[in-house]
């Protein structure tokens, strides 16, 4: 699996615009929410991708894991606000959220060093 | 399943008695591991129980988020907080999280009027 | 868990009511889409049913396979091909699947017997 | 749920016989397959139970951690040794294994005084 | 990951002989049982193939969604009714679903144009 | 994938390593806790291991699959024993255990001949 930010990020545009352009409207409409979801709302938006960041881990997703760990990071989230977080979804979800954890710490890594 | 929040609250008590006084070390410290994780930290209480109640619901354990809906509501969060957590939830785990969400609306109901 | 087919629909068209007049909009538009996933398309109802029941019980919802085995019913589905799916979501899933077929099999009797 | 073993015993031997009795090949055989992987085998009857618990219990099927409590019970399994299978379970599994350990914990307890 | 058609079936074959090797009775008769539940029943090839797809892709095993899309597009399955049956896939199953959808459109894509 | 058991160990250390350097309570008693929970207790090691190993396997994590085969392997169980534990995972975990399986039958040959 590439780590690089700019890889994983080139291959989701790409397949997203592919999925898209087949035009099933199911699909469509959940892509649209997804962005909806995670926009300013009664919670604010640095707190809705802990919350995105932790179902995704509980739920053991690294490609979704990465996502929100980009998004959290440009919405300003510290390292140790997402390792809270993490700690949280590691307790729930049990030791098998391990090996994400390290993905996901090697990732923010990855994050906080391409700028 | 029993909705009222004394029997649900006197049951976990009377298991969790139960289950410590076997003095198995791990299960212990697993008990007290998840009291320390959502204590007072670089992120507030209020936004732990979020956490805590998202990756219990895209978990789908009915009783992990009865536990959370209350701590929530004992922490001053309001319904709107709650509904915007959960339909992060509702949406990154499917459709298959919507029974345990009306489980979620019904035990939020009678936690606001038990008072 | 009440078996009773009304009892269920109530329970379920309340709560649908109660978490739809709270206005959330991310969970009103996906309530949307599951009405609109199941309509005829390039694959006939009788197929997307089929579909959404073994999704569920590989998924190990039961409030999700009691709807699909009603709208299965519905829909003019047989009991062996509801039984096939069931068989195919069974050896995917694992034995763990059977507890949830168990349940499926009394509720498509009740469901056989209530007309 | 019914915690007594009687009715939990009842109702899975009713339902088996009637999901047997559709003479779907797939599941027939599945079951059967249940029967023999917990046979002695490299590994002794005692062991299989407990992996076959603890896989219980990391996947939460409530009913088929009763099925292996009673049958781990049944080979003369102690509390402690079950106790500590499930506390690998919790640990790996989460704390969103708690609720099913305290009602698996409950039904030891139903099996241990019920003779 | 490697995205090659034979590639993938190669290692595929290559493991699974070797499984087979070892003379494991259960799990012989579970990849027997695995070729006996996809062929024609009351249900057809077709829709079977797309029950085994769907029921892959809710759970998210990246390589039964990459077998069933093999034996979707051998069987005359359209793109249309592969993708329709995994939208209802990634309702059910949620926003997790999307990055295997990717790899199953990637892989579809494939498929397609390696004859 | 690397199936390199040094590797694998490496990249497992150094993330550790990382994690930990972290200083964030939660998680380093958890990973404490996963060394004490599979130290000898009125279950032995060989034993542990192979709880350990079925439950990472029926929740189709790899990493820890590996892990557990390692120290199975140098606990000295045979693979008999070791293919006996997967194939009662196999079977209540389902067939989209078998992909895992694979991987764990191939990891398990490295173990064997890289000494």
């Amino acid at each position: 699996m590439s780590n690089s930010v700019e890889e994983f990020n080139a291959y989701r545009a790409k397949m997203n615009d592919k999925i898209l352009a087949d035009n099933n409207k199911i699909i469509k409409r959940i892509f649209n929410l997804d962005t909806n979801a995670f926009s300013e709302g009664v919670l604010d938006k640095k707190t809705k991708e802990l919350l995105g960041l932790v179902a995704s881990l509980v739920l053991r997703c690294d490609d979704c894991v990465k996502y929100h760990l980009e998004t959290s990071h440009k919405e300003g989230l510290s390292k140790d606000q997402v390792a809270e977080a993490m700690s949280i979804a590691t307790l729930v979800g049990g030791t098998i959220v391990i090996p994400h954890l390290r993905r996901a710490y090697e990732y923010w890594e990855i994050l906080e060093t391409s700028r």
